[in-house]
């Protein structure tokens, strides 16, 4: 949480970190530490035990206010335009930072965040070394990882307004799909077979009205093909009869912070293999959910999920382990979560190998799925907060829903 | 342009180029090394003289095949999952790069890119130079800054599609506001006063329909917000007679390539000085377009605009630096354009004190503006490329459209 992050500076030995950026869209870090969206980015500098503040452009005081820090200065409140003039526009941000931090009386080491081209993070990195300067690298979960993976209230529910909206959009996409007749097997919209390319712009558009932006695309993905977890969806694809139709939403909303959300449906009977494998991913979320908790190791419910579905006769990454090639494309060919905020991909990592532990606050997906090459796949996702009352879906909807 | 990278390797003397991303999204560098869209990103590496490859998830195999590197494959083909068991997920990236870096036989400095936390980039870097690797950093335009900066024709027509279809878009909004009526002097929609909010969600449902996303918002400003060119726009807001209303688009084509595209109306006779205002930016415009060609620099026509303007009345920057403090926020407040590609904050510049030069194949956006605090803004802004024959403006369309 954005609270704890002067504690986990002090931990670290951290004595000011610096987060820059061209831009918070893009720079999950920038908008993390400022809550404000800034066009043209700026920096932002925390000393330990300080309050934190945001150099921006004249033209994003306003833009800039509208978020948490309260010290909003512009580049040339700091002397800027100076600088630009005696070292050029390149050389002037390192001795920006130079100057701020010698004003900060800044003790301990120099933690530099932001996302920006690692090109420039180690020149700037190497630029303030030689100044004498002790400048932090951290592997991930950094410091900022950290910070992020536990939602404050306030996040909580900015999450969960997203779901909320992405949920009218599946409800909406639902109705269409009971709309739809079967005419030789195809799924006809009125005279004509529909196409994923006509339901993603469909779906597109609900975003939009919604006031979602799916920036990463969608998943809308039928048949067979379905069966490759990351397959977005072919234009010119039909829905046929009793196959998976695998809808996969990862929207961000106005304020950044993004939701995530898989349901699978089958025009018509599904087969037997397909129902089968519905009723067990589906069986599986809830297994998923019962080995959540406070303290627990993110590996623990992946590697239950593994063994449920492992009960049940399906392939998992243990058989990978074991030598079962098979097993990288049929079963359960991928982890069971991540965590979701300004990102869709951010602690916590619900994976095999992950040795971190879930603590009460985080917010990430639970998505277990199955996968058959010949049949296409199944996958059910939700986001999950992790609440002090246990796991709680953030926006819930019925698993399976046939038409 | 991609095709020069191994020239400007050799010329700086990098021995290896290596980009790492989480996703493509976000992540300009990776997205134009491998023209793919790789939902969990991955490592591409290119030896000097050597043809690229990328690392990616055997998930997303595919994916990265859509892309121009050949030579795609799974972390899993280059002994990943052991580095994992034997060091843990943590530091298994820099293991992975060693063994790379030592199989290829990489000689000279090694440029470590991509869009990341500096934490991790600084980290990593680090970590290489502690084996003994030379890494470099380098500050802005950096080698991928000069590659990406020249657009070959295959980046061009794109950029021109996703200008095509923002076009139509713009060509909505026109028809809808030849639509509206004034009365008592606002501008109605049928029976009611029409307003900033309905007419955002109507321009973002109008891109979904042409597959265009608006991943950075848009800019609707209208009356005397307009004059603070980053106020995007309050939902609330009403279109009263004879005021600028400022239309700025720069959605993302689902290439990833971006357009930034702006017009300024006026419901009904605009003011006096408003219509001076879209008469002299159209000039300046006109000014700028004459002022561009290869090997000008990047600043000469920021310059001419401003001197034009300084002419006609009006305040610039250079008034700024000689103390008036007043054209902070009254007349031609910002630059005169950047880069337009992956994103719409890259080179070239056209700005003060911008000592880079323009050359044949840039791509970027012309833009004058003239604000009155009173009044508002108005500013007209094109993608134009200078090709082999002159500055062409990638999709035209009216500077000035009267309703």
């Amino acid at each position: 949480m954005l609270l704890e992050l002067n504690e986990l500076m002090r931990r670290r030995g951290v004595g000011a970190l610096i987060c820059i950026g061209d831009s918070t869209s893009c720079n999950p870090e920038l908008a993390y530490l400022t809550r404000a969206r800034i066009p043209r980015g700026g920096v932002y500098f925390k000393a330990m035990d300080s309050e934190p503040l945001i150099l921006v452009s004249h033209l994003d005081v306003n833009l800039a206010r509208q978020g948490v820090v309260r010290d909003v200065r512009t580049f040339s409140d700091m002397g800027y335009d100076d600088i630009v003039a005696r070292v050029g526009r390149r050389r002037a941000l390192a001795e920006l930072l130079v100057k701020l931090l010698k004003a900060e009386k800044v003790r301990g080491s120099i933690a530099l965040c932001g996302y920006r081209s690692a090109l420039e993070s180690v020149n700037l990195a190497d630029t303030l070394r030689r100044l004498g300067f002790h400048v932090l690298g951290e592997q991930r979960p950094t410091i900022l990882d950290i910070a992020r993976s536990t939602k404050d209230e306030w996040e909580v529910e900015t999450i969960r307004r997203a779901g909320v909206k992405t949920l009218k959009v599946v409800k909406l996409f639902e109705r269409l799909l009971s709309e739809l007749v079967l005419r030789g097997g195809v799924a006809m919209y009125g005279q004509r077979p529909i196409t994923v390319g006509f339901l993603k712009r469909q779906v597109a558009v609900w975003c939009a009205e919604n006031g979602l932006t799916l920036n990463e695309g969608l998943i809308l993905s039928v048949g067979p093909k379905s069966s490759d977890p990351h397959h977005s969806g072919s234009d010119e694809d039909r829905m046929v009869e009793g196959q998976p139709v695998i809808l996969d939403l990862f929207p961000t909303d106005r304020s950044g912070y993004m939701y995530d959300f898989t349901r699978t449906y089958v025009i018509g009977k599904p087969s037997a293999e397909v129902r089968r494998m519905m009723d067990v991913v589906s069986h599986a979320h809830a297994v998923a959910l019962d080995n959540l908790g406070d303290g627990i190791s993110s590996e623990r419910p992946f590697l239950s999920v593994c063994r449920y579905l492992g009960r049940r006769g399906y392939l998992t990454i243990l058989d990978l382990e074991r030598g079962v090639k098979e097993a990288a494309e049929r079963g359960f060919v991928h982890s069971l979560g991540h965590g979701v905020g300004l990102t869709i991909g951010e602690e916590p990592y619900l994976r095999y190998r992950e040795r971190s532990r879930l603590r009460t606050g985080m917010v990430f997906t639970v998505e277990p799925g199955l996968y058959e090459p010949d049949l296409g796949g199944v996958r059910i996702e939700d986001v999950v907060v992790l609440s002090q009352k246990g796991p709680e879906v953030l926006v819930k909807h019925p698993h399976l829903t046939m038409f």
